[in-house]
């Protein structure tokens, strides 16, 4: 609504849940072209070799996939074309250079606080070039403008994300996070890998440090590790509806050992059932 | 955006600040036409006599206003097309019949909650009638259809929506709130009106019982009251930066007691002063 003219294309990439309801929104507003897609590999990688037109609006990406378990290991930067990023799933996990995106935003939930706040970060360069008039709530301008307090805002969610930031600060910035990160995926990944039983669904490459997906080849063992994984404290495990199997989410908050906890457990329960 | 085809017609009242904002954003879907407007006696009455067009696809009131200080006391329910109301700084301060409505929408953060939730109460049968595609997110048949969860929910202002709601059930209910707003709203004004140093602004019959706005007509007194204010812990009293004068606002939260201190302080400065 804000970067998009009716006679313009916004080339987009498919690459789960995420970004195909962006892309259903984007095409209220005008073209949308799919730059890569791994729809058909029931996204289970990330596009490579994406194909933008240099005309396009913007590039958009989801960095991280939640449902798929996936995330851009290196951005298009080179893209040619502006780079807008839903960040919601990553932000704050990673260092990278918010300097070379023209747009990100992200929903506070995961790594910045609590549900009913989003950060929005924006190129002001690239605002002010869509004809439609934008409504005022929605106009980036706007919210620039008047120092993100147009309304009221959420007061509670804006305390909890400034002591959010404050938490990540004295850990020593978003470079110390990333190492906790890095080893959580590790153990979790090597884990996964050295264990027949579990297979992970995500092509290596393209993994997420902050979802890890994964199955069992047998839906009564499925189900009895679940079972497990409850009986245990670990809640959350089912994978979504949408795609079954299994997910371990391991955002900013939560420590090494609630990793190295799970991977006893699959270790334990796949020597019994292995 | 729901309810307006870009050749309709959507009738709006100009009472104020909210109303007028309310009226720019609906220029953006269709036509507008002014039913009715308090905007040359400076929004210090709610106008009599609406001239709603038959063919208008709502009528849209803003039924208090809390800048200016006015109230809609007798809803105009005989208007003959849909009524659309924005209800945020009155909502649950008295007994009104929600059925003769077909939107009401109010922020959470006056009489319901915390900021960062809304109320949407909509008349099915008054949605899908518009042909331009609606974002999901702003698609009311949407959130309908996922029982309001369409999206993460802003979960706090949830939470503390409920426990409010549940404060006024044990209050005993909307009733028994709008017998003490009464009580509030006819201590504080009869005190006004006893006073000839304060003098209120709106027009009696339109005094809103949430917000009463008023002045005295002597900058350096008006300064000296807002210290004493100060002084006795009683802060917000100073009038919207758009309006001057003060304001005294009298939420379902506010107890009579408050109402009371105020009114006391009030007569004790006008005897000195007055």
């Amino acid at each position: 609504m804000n970067l998009l003219n009716e006679n313009d294309i916004a080339s987009y990439t498919d690459t789960g849940t995420w970004a195909s309801k962006a892309i259903k929104e984007a095409k209220l507003f005008g073209h949308v072209e799919i730059a890569g897609s791994s729809k058909e590999d029931n996204y289970t990688c990330i596009p490579k070799d994406l194909s933008v037109s240099p005309t396009a609006s913007y590039l958009h990406i989801t960095t991280n996939e939640t449902i798929a378990g996936t995330q851009w290991h290196r951005i298009p930067f080179d893209c040619g074309v502006p780079l807008v990023a839903d960040m919601s799933s990553d932000i704050l996990s990673r260092v990278i250079d918010f300097n070379k995106f023209d747009v990100i935003y992200a929903g506070a939930q995961k790594n910045m606080g609590a549900a009913g706040v989003n950060l929005v970060v924006v190129n002001k360069n690239i605002l002010g070039k869509v004809n439609k008039p934008i409504p005022t709530v929605l106009d980036y301008r706007v919210h620039i403008r008047e120092g993100s307090m147009l309304n009221t805002p959420p007061v509670f969610a804006v305390y909890v994300a400034m002591l959010t930031l404050r938490w990540l600060k004295g850990q020593g910035g978003v470079a110390a996070l990333e190492k906790i990160n890095n080893e959580k995926a590790k153990l979790f990944y090597d884990t996964l890998d050295s264990l027949p039983l579990f297979r992970g669904v995500v092509a290596k490459e393209d993994r997420s440090i902050m979802n890890a997906t994964f199955v069992i080849d047998n839906a009564a063992i499925e189900k009895e590790f679940l079972e497990v994984c409850k009986r245990e404290g670990m809640i959350g495990v089912k994978g979504h509806r949408s795609v079954g199997g299994f997910r371990v989410s391991m955002y900013n908050a939560l420590p090494l050992e609630s990793v190295k906890a799970i991977t006893d457990l699959m270790k334990e329960f796949a020597t019994k059932r292995g």
